[in-house]
């Protein structure tokens, strides 16, 4: 009996510290326990990755042109959708879109004297009709290629009464070599390459703002086309054909190209009785362009999303331009679809994106984007673009949100230095040491993502973290605006594998980058956001708008007071939400959801549904292209293009100024609001 | 030994059990006694409720003129901040913006012919042009108040050229009883009350779409304001001297009103040598407004909001409008601030809003809503508005969301009918005798809230699922827009313990209503709302569309395959998810947030951030005002508005017909990945 009763004792004592233990322990154990598994993770997505796989994927990817809307890109589009099945993702999908594109044809040609208008910059044509009084009206002007986004030289021309444009790429801007030592000897352009590009950035013409599926209602093409003027890309080769018959008073010296001659700025050739004619070789047509969609779906939280993308048109082979990303995207794919085979998925769903239509105005991703907005809006954590993994081997360049600054080193932290022979253990060692930030310590990065690629759609206008990264040469080497051959029929396997990156040292070590950061997005139990580089981002940019318009402003009455006491709340508030989120139980899953959220939501704040002053594709109010040139990237955009028209074209806009003001002091306040425990300071 | 083996072995074995039990039944009790603790605080919500305070409050809230803007107003602010402080909400704050209002001045008179125009709808004005060939251009016209909102009158007047409109409230729309034997010895208005009213709903004209905070920048006045003609309302007394003198043709049957005459048009008075001349008495000035906002943090998910709003600014004493609602709701905060002071929290944060300057445009809670839009859209779950309490003791009156239709059914059926007396014992039967919906066998409700009070904002701009709701007169025993005294110098404390509710029974119920509907949805671990209500709503609504316009649309193409086929898909996901959302499991939090956060982004996926056409206010796709009628409510207002155009109008609008069938369909199947377990449909 009294063994019965001990025993009943103790059995009972036990039960007590069961419930206890077990209570206490269990939570933090699986933890702990799922930071190791995330390592494990991440480690095996780093060395399962497979450089042979990534060059055989490119080799097959480039063996044809792969022009949006053509055969040959619907048939690039079956691979790696097969590819992606095969490789085991939880579901793939092609997303069709029926977009307005671009084909040859023949018009009626526009005849007039030919002008040099260098970059085609406002600056370039205001110098000729101001400075040399030239009469632009009616002329075709030729330019050269570099300094800004091609579509807005396009523009300017309009704007001055141009009836057409040439564009070339200036030995200046392609070919600091040799030039008789070009491609195929080298990575220079040669004279009878021409670069392709296209002039607009938002998405689907026919269909603004809402996704080109079946059932759209489409514009009438004759109303929406913006510019009405021809523009023909042509080589170096051709252009010295024109620059060198044209009259005129000889170019500044800072317009002087590499062409072997004296560049003269016209109007009309030095034989009076030669005209240029321009014939326009394009028709408009609906045609389809695919994206391919391959989900897996996350195992605690899959309604969070992290996306890989990138693009698979390119306009002729495309080696770098986009297919060195897709062939590493594809083998990303194969190792994390064998995760999940063996049961390994991650927190949050990951979706792998390649889109079609790129390169004829971000196509594929903006008709995506605009399809499934709102889902995107309230779940997508990330968004981690690569146009292309390598352009040259000499270091990463990344631009990328504030949000995602730190998730960005700490996976660049992780990866090796893809050359093994030297001192510089990793790829974040590397990076810092060829292009250092200025005094801050850590690698340079670049805040506001522009609209060169599909990152645009899902930064500025959904309001998707976002980052766009690839490795490239050292800009202090070579000053050029891209890769010399790029956009070229000469992007070649033969070019990649001879002049780019021969070891796929350095597309292994992108794509190991990409995987990993990802991966580490998805899976880690509280975002390793860092907030208060947002809200140190916009203080510093403010400091900088202090001192670039200042004294202008103070005699017109700009409320930069409010300005700065927003962003000193967001300081404040930034600051106060990192320490919340350093104290928080990891262990209770609402918390951290909720701790999680808003970080999403900050990034959030900063898109405003009224967009930008007559831009409703760009809603965020902090970052956004250059209303002036696409390239460029703005920070404070409605304010600083504001003042761009006040300074260069003498616009009495104060009224918009301060309106700009008040949005941004709006939005700010907005933004801390978001970091406040509930949400109303 | 063994004995102590025993013990050991035992105790393992406990320990084991412990954990084993603790584990599988913990989580289950929690979420049981979750369930119990909320109906006990449900049921005290309910029982707590004093009608002694709400009557004591009305008095002490009526005892001044509450005119926007004015002293008195704030004065009032004071008492009713201080009296939430009191009663104990964790939170209390006054939020000041500062607006544009209308004062007393004087100006310049307009002289003309007087026209009497019968309700000055589209079609009255278009009887008078068409019909009569009456010529309207600078005559001053005469409008009876009632059939639709006032501003879109003066709107039209202005349209047809007239130079200033007179309104005033016939007998035949608020007296229906004898003449004389009105106020003070009955509800019905007296020849001497003049209804006022505002004629804008968008928010301070200064600042459209942003908060009017110290920090705005105010656009120029006099570009803004979008009424340029002279509006003066009067009493049916002075109308009749107006009235009675005019000349013309006699007016139609179903023009002729109640005074004690012959209803004649015009234009211009029998006397030919007499003329009407207009004054504007009013002046425009920036002044404040105020709203008091009270927070109780919720204990589990404080990032998520329950709000309840009215507001407190009335055109005089405002005894029925405002200030029934405010004294309820403040007789609210005390009951949920003692239940804090014991420890009792709901899951969620509960926000009480009293709006001002709301009969002024609205102001009050669209400045609100502007400055904490990205937190509200993020975070809020339900708005609950109650413009006033009561204006008559017949029955409920509701508009809702579908999302929160079955929460307040589920309210409905816990209070208790305001009559002890009657058979019907809830509320819910009671309203569902007297108005019964058709044909469903609930009581009825509206769906598409218009812009007739605060909710406005909250749901047509923020997407968040809200409800309008009073005790009202059976419109089938007196058909009037609004109750006889509404707007008046009339709405006394003595007119409503007098006429209206000398028990306060129903302003009590209508109290126990608002709590514990409020409280239910801020408090229940799953919500309540049914999606498929809203996918029912939208496959119904799209019947009707088919019934009215099919013939006409088919002859137009108008993609009506299209709309259909995306409701259906809503259907299927609506239907899905309800089953999901049974099947959950309630213990596992993270599971309950994904699947609440879903039925959110439902309510939210009908935001289109580009808003409705030249109407950037009103951005929910499904539910609009009328674009010609302020107090009509659309569903699919974009496509409604379009064919009011093209049928009233004569307008060629069908291109702009296809672009909201194509947007609507969009918007559509936008809702339904909002409910797939993914998102990517």
């Amino acid at each position: 009996m009294l063994i019965l009763r001990s025993g009943m004792a103790c059995l009972l004592l036990g039960v007590i510290i069961g419930c206890f233990f077990y209570h206490r322990t269990e939570p933090l154990a699986s933890y702990l326990l799922h930071q190791q598994m995330m390592d494990q993770s991440l480690q095996r997505i780093m060395y399962d990755l497979n450089k042979e796989n990534i060059r055989a994927h490119l080799k097959a990817y480039t063996s044809k042109q792969r022009l949006a809307g053509t055969e040959e890109v619907k048939e690039l589009v079956r691979l790696i959708s097969q590819q992606w099945r095969d490789n085991g993702l939880d579901k793939v999908m092609v997303t069709p879109y029926d977009v307005l594109l671009s084909y040859p044809n023949i018009s009626n040609p526009n005849k007039g004297d030919l002008v040099y208008v260098n970059y085609g910059r406002l600056e370039d044509f205001q110098y000729l009709k101001y400075n040399l009084s030239i009469d632009l009206t009616n002329k075709i002007v030729i330019a050269r290629y570099g300094k800004m986004y091609r579509g807005d030289k396009v523009l300017n021309a309009q704007h001055f009464n141009c009836s057409g444009i040439i564009l070339y790429r200036d030995p200046a801007d392609c070919n600091l070599g040799k030039l008789e030592d070009s491609y195929p000897n080298s990575w220079w352009m040669p004279d009878t390459g021409v670069q392709q590009g296209s002039i607009g950035t938002d998405g689907d013409f026919l269909t603004p703002l809402y996704p080109a599926k079946d059932y759209a209602h489409r514009l009438d093409m004759n109303k929406v086309v913006k510019i009405k003027i021809p523009c023909q890309p042509i080589s170096y080769g051709d252009a010295l054909h024109f620059l060198r018959e044209l009259g005129g008073v000889d170019a500044p010296e800072e317009w002087q190209g590499n062409l072997p001659m004296r560049y003269k700025i016209g109007s009309g050739f030095s034989n009076k009785s030669k005209k240029v004619r321009l014939t326009v070789n394009n028709y408009l047509k609906v045609e389809t362009v695919e994206n391919v969609i391959g989900i897996i779906t996350g195992n605690v939280e899959p309604d969070r999303y992290v996306l890989l993308g990138n693009h698979h048109d390119a306009w002729a082979f495309g080696a770098i331009d986009p297919l060195s990303g897709t062939a590493a995207l594809t083998e990303i794919t194969r190792v994390i679809g064998n995760m999940k085979r063996e049961g390994i998925r991650p927190r949050r769903t990951i979706i792998f994106c390649t889109w079609g239509g790129e390169e004829v105005g971000l196509l594929g991703s903006t008709e995506w984007v605009e399809e499934y907005m709102k889902v995107l809006y309230e779940r997508a954590v990330a968004y981690i673009n690569v146009d292309y993994a390598v352009d040259y081997i000499d270091t990463l360049v990344a631009g990328t949100s504030p949000l995602l600054h730190d998730p960005l080193y700490h996976a660049a932290k992780m990866v090796p230095n893809p050359d093994p022979t030297s001192s510089y253990k990793t790829l974040y060692d590397i990076w810092n040491k060829v292009t250092p930030g200025n005094g801050t310590g850590e690698p340079s990065v670049y805040y506001s993502l522009g609209a060169s690629s599909d990152m645009a759609t899902f930064y500025q206008r959904a309001g998707v973290p976002s980052v766009d990264m690839w490795y490239t040469f050292d800009r202090k080497r070579w000053d050029l605006l891209s890769f010399p051959l790029y956009h070229s029929a000469y992007e070649t396997f033969h070019m990649y594998e001879t002049f780019i990156d021969p070891s796929f040292n350095y597309t292994l070590g992108l794509a190991r980058l990409w995987g990993v950061m990802s991966w580490k997005i998805a899976d880690e139990t509280v975002f390793s956001f860092d907030v208060r580089r947002y809200a140190k981002a916009i203080s510093d940019f403010l400091k900088l708008l202090k001192i670039q318009y200042g004294t202008e402003w103070r005699k017109h009455n700009i409320n930069i007071a409010a300005l700065e006491f927003a962003s000193m709340n967001l300081t404040t508030a930034a600051q106060k939400f990192h320490e919340h989120v350093q104290m928080i139980d990891r262990e209770n899953p609402l918390t951290v959801r909720m701790a999680n959220d808003k970080m999403i939501q900050l990034e959030r704040a900063f898109i405003d549904p009224e967009g930008l002053p007559g831009r409703p594709f760009y809603k965020h109010v902090m970052f956004a292209p250059s209303k002036f040139d696409s390239y460029k990237d703005n920070t404070f955009p409605g304010i600083v293009d504001a003042m761009y028209e006040i300074q260069y074209n003498n616009a009495n806009i104060w009224d918009e100024l301060k309106q700009q003001v008040y949005v941004s002091t709006y939005t700010i306040q907005s933004a801390a609001n978001t970091l406040d425990p509930i949400g109303f300071q």
